[in-house]
Formats: structure tokens, C-alpha cells, sequence
């Protein structure tokens, strides 16, 4: 999209995506340049009020073909009220997950939706990040960062080991299948050095 | 769908379709047919809290297609949760609202949607109702009677006049593209009368 830069971080639960998105929203904030700093599900009032539908409550209250709809509603209104007119101003937009996160736990990890996931996309959003940084951990590494923290979001992390095995399989997959768009960064080291990583690899394939 | 059989009732607001589909449920029970009686947007628990969300607040706070998504999300849990077991337990489901809604409404009334409707309900919901009353009024008679009732859902009521002469417009020429499924009967009378041409309509047609 014209103006701006369009940046995703994605990976499992626990990786540290969320801390890299707000280190180097900081980080070109200092270089000068306008960050809009934002996150999945949610990004946008109305977004925001979906993220509550979906993430609080009884993991199998909506069935994964409800979920994916509810999500990508959100993921419309967040596109449509906090993305595009922020690429518009021209700033570069950080998104703590995008697209690629339905591709991975409606897609594969409730069932196995990848073909609707792809069609739903195409049909409702059609636009992906100039960039996505995958932040990539081993799950139990991860896990256990996840835990630690608190919170009524429990869903996703209830889902357990076995899963978040086969999402960090399915994101590397992912990553590998569209080499252009995806840089692989290891995130099981301190996030000082991640995040020197990440704003190296940024500044390298986007110009900032 | 094997065992019941799915009805719809359509119309402008104030056509008197939601006293046609109550009434039509009592017969059918009166002559011993078990009836889950239901309506759209909404009709199971999740699905009514999907509808508290878009009915509820500022006309434009969701754009058409995001307003489309989550008309989508609750007829998937509608549809999942509540039409297709009571047709699974062999009864009449009559619904007020379905997917001809979204054909009306995000399809002709707030933009030129039509053919996005259409990919998302062949996409996700895949299912037409066995037979659709269409109960057709003038715009001003259904008008009068729709701002006559009270209540916070005053959103698609808001749209006025010149809508209404467009959805019923939109209404007869689609009932006309699919003759086999639907009856337009005139809801331009008084309730019973109109009851007892909706009874024979669909005694006629499912054979009940």
C-alpha cells in the first residue's frame, strides 16, 4: 500500500513478538521516523470490542468456521480504521500479528481450514505486510514465558504443547513458502539482541 | 438438509413477517409438527451477542463489509448451533431472516456489495432455505407499523424511505430469479388473513 510500511511480527505464544514490536516501534521512533504501533485481534475500537467476543469465555464456545469469521471481521475494521490511514500519513505501521496468525490457529491448529482461511483472506482483506518478522522459539521455551504472564486471555494458550509444536512447524513452513515477505529471527536469546536483530533486518529490507 | 424442513420469512421492516413466522409456528403445532422458531441476526447465544454488537451504537460504526463478516459469524452459529440440529431432530425450522437479509442489506442497501454476498455465503454458509415467504407491503404501510414499535435497534429502521422502496424492490426481483424457492404472499391485510394464505402456502409446498 502506498505511503507507508506495513511490518507484522508473528510466532507462537511466549516468543517475545509482542516485546520486538514495542522495541522497535521505540527504536524507529528514535531514528525519527512516525510508528503506528498496533496488534491482532483488536488494533481498533470496534476490533477491539470482537477480540472480547472471541478470546474470553469457553474455548469452544464458537466453532473454528465462526472464529475465522469473527476474526476477520476484526482484522477488516482494524485494516480499514487504524492501518490503511496510517500507511496513508505515510508512517510505518507495526502490527503484532496479522493474517498469518488465522493461516496458523484457524488453519491448522482447530481443524484443518487452511483453504478457507486462504479464500476468506482473498475475498475480505487481499493485502499482506511488506514485511513479517517471525520471532522463532522452541515451544516449551515458550510456553513457559506464556504462563508466566497473567491475564483472562487463557484461550489460545490452554490449547496446550502438542499445538504450539505444530503452530512453530506450520510458521516456519509459512516462512519458507514465502521467502520474499518473511525474515526468521531467533528469539531464544536476551531481547536486547533480538531486537538489534530485528531493527537490522528491518532497516535492510525496507529502507528505514 | 435430511429430516426437517427450513423455512424462512423475508420482507421490509413492517411487513408483518415476524407475526407471520410466529403464527405460522402455532399452526404448525396446533396440527402436531414440532417447530423451533427462530430469527436472524441472532438465534443462538452466540449469535445474539454478535447481533447486540452490530445493532447496537452509531449507524456507521462498521463499514458495510465488516458489518457483512459479523451478519456472517452469527448465521454460521445460528446455523451450527441451532437450525441444523432441530432439522437433524426431524423438525419445521422457521426463521425470521436469513441469508436474503444480507442480500438486501449489505448487499443493495449500503453499497454495491451483491456479488461479495454471494462469494461469502457460497464460502461459509452453503445453505438455502427449503422455502422462503417473501410477505410483500408498500414501503409507507410498513414504515408506519416499523416506527410504531419501540426499542434501542433503531439502526436499519433510521435508513428510511427511499431504502425501503429499494430493499422491496431488491425483495420481488429476487424472489423472481428463484421462483422454486420462494412464495410472495400480501402482507397488505389483516395478520390473520394473511396467516391463513402463509399456512396453506406451506402446507402446499412441504407437504406438511
Amino acid at each position: 500500500m502506498a505511503g507507508g510500511r506495513f511490518l507484522s511480527f508473528e510466532g507462537i505464544d511466549g516468543s517475545g513478538k509482542s516485546t520486538q514490536a514495542r522495541l522497535l516501534a521505540e527504536a524507529l521512533r528514535g531514528l525519527g521516523r512516525p510508528v503506528t504501533l498496533t496488534r491482532e485481534p483488536g488494533g481498533s475500537p470496534g476490533a477491539e470490542e470482537i477480540r472480547r467476543l472471541v478470546l474470553e469465555g469457553d474455548p469452544d464456545r464458537w466453532s473454528a468456521e465462526t472464529e475465522l469469521l469473527l476474526f476477520t471481521a476484526a482484522r477488516r475494521d482494524h485494516l480499514e480504521r487504524t492501518i490503511r490511514p496510517a500507511l496513508a500519513r505515510g508512517e510505518v505501521v507495526i502490527t503484532d500479528r496479522f493474517a498469518d496468525s488465522s493461516r496458523m490457529y484457524q488453519g491448522i491448529s482447530r481443524g484443518d481450514l487452511a483453504s478457507l482461511v486462504e479464500a476468506l483472506h482473498a475475498l475480505m482483506i487481499g493485502v499482506e505486510p511488506d514485511l513479517t518478522v517471525l520471532i522463532d522459539i522452541d515451544p516449551e521455551v515458550g510456553l513457559s514465558r506464556a504462563l508466566a504472564r497473567k491475564g483472562a486471555e487463557q484461550r489460545f494458550e490452554d490449547m496446550g504443547q502438542g499445538l504450539q509444536r505444530r503452530m512453530r512447524d506450520g510458521f516456519l513452513a509459512l516462512a519458507a513458502s514465502h521467502p520474499g515477505r518473511f525474515r526468521v529471527i531467533d528469539g531464544a536469546r536476551d531481547p536486547q539482541a533480538v531486537a538489534a536483530e530485528v531493527l537490522a533486518t528491518v532497516r535492510a529490507h525496507l529502507g528505514v
